[in-house]
């Protein structure tokens, strides 16, 4: 049987019109979405036995959520040096050139797939080194991800020469290109960490291959003054001025960013990831994300790495991004959560330019989505779906995922992975960790 | 068999000295902790049999959590007028005073009371119209509560008059002192809302009963303008003025506090609930929480009402005290962990003046504890018990709760009260508030 449908849900779809559906059903054949309709209609979809049929028990189908920014093998690392001043120089690059190894990249990321996948991810952007580990560990879990292979212009757990990460990134991008669940990208850490001329280079080599760049930017407050006193430009103007900014590049954090940064990169087409927890946990500032949606510019949320937020759901994210930009901006009326989910899921796919593939409910997509169940403590009275999804729910609530048309969670449990076994295998390396990270 | 043993677990006891005591167990006799110990110790509590023995497989054992400031009933609005402006007085005061009755504020605590309980939450602190049908509620389900009526210069729900709140708060006050688990209370609901000669009237009855005074105070710009312009004073000034704060007054959110407004409260003793999501998500501003915990403050969290924080548990809250003050005061060192486990637990216990009853695991204390435990995905690795507490933790995660001696919370689910029953008695009013709030 190959035909799916899931029927008596509250269909959130997040396309153009912001269409709800309610008491409605959804018919997946193979990997997309072919039908989707309401209860009250009677037609052959509701008499059919051709079905594999799931009771979504009047629970919220929504897209699957997208991390559009995280690392996700740092999960090894969580809950170490949370409130350590210049935690990333200081201590994470230290931490990371004696612990990060093949194994613990692909350990940490198939621990990392399985809580985003228990929290409603159905995509996921990062960079990291061994990034083939990564890109192996989702593609045997079936989650989609765009990954991107890490250049820095230091030595680096996969790079014994500065900007080795060039060479790893065009045999990872080879080994990967086309690939249905995976898209191979290049990630330059961030301006400060590469010269420009090795910026250009791993842009010409994006472009060879047609694949993003992945860069962290204007995230730091000393990027920001290295970049005022060099260039007297912005990380935005500087990264514009190489000629590197355009539809494929994907920009994380982007706090430090002026008016005319904006104008730059809503010309360009950037794809912008919105942190709003690793940005608050670290004191970074607040990004303008207000005027960057008030211009339809591409915006998702993303968790960064699990060292900075620790967790790598995107419900927990929607509930930070309203709090923290109504209290910046003085106004509750700013982000309705209709629009934080819009971020969460369409505008994350947008980010990544892989909308026409997920981010919504829509005949023709993939079927990348999740069931978010009404029946715990938290998720009543519900008078509106967007508020009770953005205000109320947890990770905990997510009851079914399925990316690409595979059921992957379901009652809350992974069903195709083993958490226990993984869950092992990154426990494995703990006591190490920890006696590496008193000596730091 | 009255006596419990809880063993196999990991003990945050919120002591004076922080002491964590891992692989430790705990016994409670009656409604105390008698004995705390670990497990590496022989003596005869480790062999006897006469104890009822729960294996907390782990997990961490925390003092149960304490909400020092909710309107439990406006549970039944939830999801409600996320995004309005002017929200109280346009839609919350009108909506009130059609839709609460005893009914509503009776189903709505009970409701409230199951999800607080579940969420690890063992205190908490409430005001609203008809408490007495909340303290009904709370010592029915066996949770602590110190529960003030509302007074206010208005017709509200259970007042046919402006201020009829002070002779229910009288006859409520003396219906529940010295009750075990209830302290009753009185709640004029605002400075803005009361009349000064009312206001010393309710603290007179607070003194003559020795019961706290409950009030918002310092939430609202409008608030802090009213009293500029007619006393050239701080609401805290004024309040001081009329010789009213005292070490029985707790003061809800105090937002908008100058440094001589926390010498008066300081001075005063005044114990201080502080409400960050819903200060943050009503963008109402950052109270000056790191100058009140240097100083040592009675400083505890709250969730506020379920209309204005949406939901009830304290974890929710804890997270974001530390992102929200590490962006306000761009300072990543800000509140480490264990100081926020510290205002989630003992903390708010001394702002509610029963540090001497619960808020800490120590022997001679009320046994109000939680068990999160540390199977789900979202916990682990852990390097840090508070920075999992803190940042990766969710009310999902809560295991066990016992209040004064009593298991209400096994294996995530209410053990002694029925939530569907509860929820449907809440759902009854549903369509009806969904009619209203239409018209509003």
């Amino acid at each position: 049987m190959t035909k799916l449908m899931i029927r008596n849900v509250n269909i959130v779809t997040m396309n153009k019109d912001k269409e709800i559906i309610e008491d409605g059903f959804v018919i997946i054949e193979r990997d997309s979405i072919t039908y989707i309709g309401s209860s009250n209609e009677t037609n052959e979809h509701n008499v059919s036995n051709d079905y594999n049929i799931i009771d979504g028990k009047g629970g919220i189908l929504m897209p699957g959520m997208i991390n559009t920014h995280t690392h996700a093998s740092m999960i090894a690392f969580r809950s170490l040096a949370d409130d350590v001043q210049d935690r990333l120089t200081k201590y994470i690059f230290p931490l990371e050139n004696i612990m990060v190894d093949e194994k613990l990249v692909y350990s940490g990321a198939r621990y990392a797939i399985c809580e985003m996948l228990l929290g409603g991810v159905t995509t996921f952007c990062n960079s990291y080194y061994f990034e083939d580990e990564v890109a192996k560990a989702a593609k045997e879990m079936s989650i989609r991800a765009v990954l991107g292979e890490t250049v820095v212009n230091f030595v680096a757990p996969d790079a014994k020469e500065p900007y080795e990460g060039l060479k790893y990134a065009e045999r990872f991008i080879e080994k990967w290109k086309g690939d249905d669940l995976i898209t191979p990208a290049i990630a330059p850490h961030a301006p400060y960490t590469n010269d420009s001329n090795k910026l250009i280079e791993a842009y010409s080599l994006a472009r060879k291959h047609d694949v993003p760049i992945i860069m962290h930017v204007a995230e730091m407050d000393y990027e920001q003054k290295k970049y005022a006193e060099e260039y007297n430009m912005t990380p935005v103007q500087y990264l514009d001025s190489l000629g590197i900014l355009d539809e494929n590049f994907i920009g994380a954090h982007l706090i430090n960013v002026s008016d005319e940064d904006l104008d730059i990169l809503e010309n360009k087409g950037v794809g912008i990831s919105h942190n709003v927890g690793s940005n608050s946990k670290g004191a970074k500032g607040v990004a303008p994300v207000v005027k960057m949606f008030k211009r339809g510019m591409k915006l998702g949320l993303g968790t960064d790495g699990p060292m900075s937020g620790n967790t790598l759901d995107i419900i927990t994210q929607m509930s930070l991004v309203g709090k923290i930009h109504k209290l910046y901006n003085m106004d509750r009326t700013i982000f309705p959560a209709i629009e934080i989910v819009e971020m969460a899921t369409i505008g994350g796919a947008r980010a990544l330019n892989i909308d026409n593939v997920t981010g919504s409910i829509e005949v023709g997509k993939k079927a990348d989505m999740v069931i978010i169940e009404t029946e715990s403590v938290n998720m009543c009275p519900i008078y509106d779906y967007y508020s009770a999804l953005v205000y109320s729910a947890n990770p905990s609530n997510v009851e079914l995922v399925i990316v690409n048309g595979e059921v992957l969670v379901k009652d809350k449990k992974l069903i195709k992975n083993d958490l226990m076994e993984i869950k092992n295998e990154l426990l494995q390396m703990k006591d190490k960790i920890l006696e590496v990270s008193k000596r730091l």
